[in-house]
């Protein structure tokens, strides 16, 4: 089975609260160094079938259409290695 | 600036609602062949450092303290290239 993997995160524009708080808790925990932090949001999806050029265009289709709001959110499509 | 990536992921055997949401959702918007789907989080961040091993070690550490749950989620730290 072959998995790809949607990464969907906020346009560098948009204002992420998650993000500002984790960079913001970083140095009372101890982290320094660490300039700016973005959060957002993961899907692997598991394919039944093979991950051919076909199979690409519907889940960028599907991501497009459901899994990022592209208003806010920018995506990437990517078959993850080593599986 | 470096940009680390975290991947957030629930471990496996750990029920995934909002996996199972998505999967559900996708056949009836038309996308079928997608046999499972698992969402996480992804934190994108940029250090104001050099990316060495004793910058990761440190990401590592917060990663295992504070981004991820290690009780129920699995994380991964890797490098982000072409940046």
């Amino acid at each position: 089975m072959a998995r790809v993997v949607v990464d969907v995160m906020l346009k560098p524009e948009i204002l992420d609260p998650q993000g500002q708080a984790v960079q913001r808790a970083l140095p009372r925990l101890g982290f320094t160094g660490i300039a700016d932090v973005r959060q957002g949001k993961r899907f692997e999806l598991e394919l039944e079938g093979p991950v051919d050029e076909a199979a690409l265009v519907r889940i960028r289709e599907a991501a497009e259409t459901f899994l990022a709001n592209t208003v806010i959110e920018d995506f990437t499509v990517r078959v993850e290695d080593g599986q």
